[in-house]
């Protein structure tokens, strides 16, 4: 035997326990089954992309790694240069680009794959994450309805997720740049990034920044506050911002635009959605609709998913325009901090719902095939291997969490019995009818 | 806007249309399910693993990619090296060392994920590919009975994926190394790669290579043939073997072993498995039970699910010994194969099962309750996103393969009505009972 290389973790790459993965796969199934509820279909697209697609749009915050091959040649600086993808929109979008004339549009897709950031290794900060994505896009223009069905599938997703409550904040692009306009804020955009800090820095913090970093006055600052402070449950927030007494075309087309989503919205139950115009999603490239979804157990955790309206998808790889709509599920974030808070359900250790009893080799054949008759019943079940003493057979269902223990006859035609780890019953049971 | 950058296809990262997308994640649904069925368990593990990891055990043959962070410093060279894990053994072998205290074995895990071999781009050789592994693994000993039921799992994943017939062709190493050793064969495992290649090149080309390369005389590689062109359906493979007058404890072990394993086989339909002992998996590190599955339809397309015994997982990286088998079927070759011969079938573009219509803004709250009843009942729904003609909507439909239309009444009390595309009936049906 050759030398021990002891492995470590590696930080920012997470990887959990049998027991933790069970439940982390459990999330984006049900994640999964929402999104093809809907409709979604789920799309693929490789880990790596040509750097020039990675950087196409310029994004330098984003820490990407970049890929060569051990037993490079010089012949490789000839092929383009690879890295891997550090979210799911630029590949979408270079996927739609592509595969234009392939797709029918509306297209809807869901996406779920892990995501690479070459970030400092530090507490906190994956390197390795899920994104769990959908997005719907058009060619030219896409219907109001789907920003409200966005909204609608988030609010069912963390509800699936039973992490306790999550509010779903909307705001719209148009509010905060038309009213901005009409201030005469010029650094629209430099200004909704100070905004976007609301949260963090307060009221006090935003104005003193908007005074030193844009030059604004004491009044204007005011004002623009002012409208981060609305906030409604429903359709009431367009009044508020009338009251201020700023007018301007694309401020009422925002509203307008925001009024319907939250009437649509009002279905859902109380408290799960609300018209919040500090959203402001500053750093990303949206246009209209903005989602932002708040953990209200862990209110300083910041967004746990978001997403909102573009005005063009994959401007940089195709002469088309494709406005489209999407959300994000931060889905290694939340479950890592559910994990930390030990706020998860660990007492499964596999998928197994029932353990076949092997009592000795001649029901072997017997144990085969009440197994077999279990699983096409959808139920999943193991045999254990070995005709040893019973003792062991069970502490093995106990230590790996397996809720059923079956008993196959060892008499050809006496009764299969079934045990109930969980209350301790056992009673005979017929592997064609038992229901556990 | 900036420049256009045109993204191309890059070679040997396998990218499908959103039809043939649908059919390949239904594929690996298939599987998992049938992983699971068996109580494996969920595990992944991140797609990078420290370098060291990878070339612990010296494979060379595998092409690493390693990473490197674009906006990179020089710090970074007090970091660990990275690189994309190139199978899905390695790194479960780390992770059962790392973890091994928090472990219950024998431990069953499935993992099924992408990994990457810097191949260099060709024809048909994939850079990035699905491996869906099992394998089963214990501390010291490891009973015989997984050996069997590794086989009955990979017969049912290739039945389930519908691909035409598939043979799975079984031995055990012990079955030649003991017989090579008893005739006095000394590189053994040079042999045994010979013999491997026995389906490409036939008796005459092993007998060369082995009289060539390992300098054996003509009987010596006569008799070595003679055991590789043994083949039977049953347990009838031993006495064909003891028929040849060769004895050796080792050989006795693989015979018995074997002999059990196709035993326990018996109730899998005819000619799904085949005792077969040219078998050797030459570059592999098996110890006894080996497996490889052929395609009837598409022979010299080579394995298409491979495994083993081996007799230790973990050797380089805990001191403690961990006997497993597992098996992998390689997904991505086999699907891009049945793509390739137009085999799949494609008329899905979507997982949508129901498009309801909306007639009008009047009826949108109730064309929302029904799509919302009809999903809670399991079933994936769209709802068109506006209020427009009829033929649009239904063409729509028609271009995604939607094969239910639908219709929630525009007056309160009428009756829903819901058309199916593939007859073209259309009936009334009410949401809470309707089945399709």
């Amino acid at each position: 035997m050759s030398k021990i290389y002891k492995p470590q973790p590696v930080s920012g790459f997470p990887e959990w326990s049998p027991e933790a993965r069970l439940v982390e796969q459990g999330w984006l199934d049900r994640i999964r089954r929402i999104y093809e509820s809907y409709g979604f279909t789920p799309l693929e697209t490789p880990a790596i992309e040509v750097l020039d697609v990675l950087v196409a749009k310029g994004e330098t915050d984003k820490e990407i790694y970049t890929l060569s091959r051990l037993q490079g040649e010089e012949e490789e600086s000839r092929e383009a240069r690879l890295g891997l993808h550090f979210d799911l929109t630029v590949p979408f979008a270079r996927y739609v680009a592509q595969h234009f004339n392939a797709l029918s549009f509306p297209f809807k897709r869901y996406q779920m794959q892990k995501v690479w950031r070459g970030e400092r290794p530090q507490e906190g900060r994956f390197r390795e994450f899920y994104q769990c994505d959908i997005d719907v896009i058009a060619v030219d223009s896409l219907p109001l309805g789907y920003d409200a069905e966005m909204a609608e599938i988030m609010v069912e997703c963390f509800a699936a997720l039973d992490i306790g409550a999550v509010r779903l904040h909307l705001s719209n692009r148009k509010i905060l740049e038309g009213y901005l306009k009409a201030l005469g804020v010029k650094e629209c955009i430099a200004a909704i990034r100070q905004i976007d800090k609301y949260d963090k820095i307060g009221t006090e913090g935003v104005i003193a920044a908007l005074r030193e970093s844009l030059g604004l006055d004491e009044q204007t600052a005011q004002k623009a506050i002012a409208l981060a402070q609305i906030r409604s449950e429903d359709a009431a927030f367009a009044e508020a911002v009338r009251a201020l007494g700023v007018s301007d075309p694309l401020l009422e087309e925002g509203l307008a635009e925001l009024t319907t989503i939250m009437q649509r919205l009002a279905h859902l139950p109380a408290g799960s959605v609300v018209a919040d115009l500090s959203i402001a999603r500053g750093f990303d490239y949206y246009t209209g609709t903005v989602y932002e979804a708040k953990w209200l157990d862990y209110p300083e955790f910041g967004s746990i998913g978001s997403g909102g309206r573009y005005d063009d998808l994959a401007g940089s790889y195709i002469n088309k325009r494709l406005p489209g709509v999407g959300i994000s599920i931060g889905v290694t974030r939340i479950f890592s901090k559910m994990l930390a808070e030990n706020r998860l359900d660990l007492s499964r250790h596999c998928p197994t719902d029932i353990l076949v009893i092997l009592p000795d080799e001649a029901t072997r054949a017997r144990a085969v095939e009440t197994a077999r008759l279990l699983r096409q019943r959808g139920y999943n079940v193991e045999i254990f291997p070995q005709a040893t003493k019973l003792k062991k057979q069970l502490a093995y269902a106990d230590k790996k969490g397996i809720p059923h223990i079956w008993f196959p006859p060892v008499e050809a035609n006496a009764l299969h019995e079934v045990k109930t780890m969980a209350t301790g019953e056992q009673k005979p049971a017929d592997p064609t009818e038992w229901a556990g």
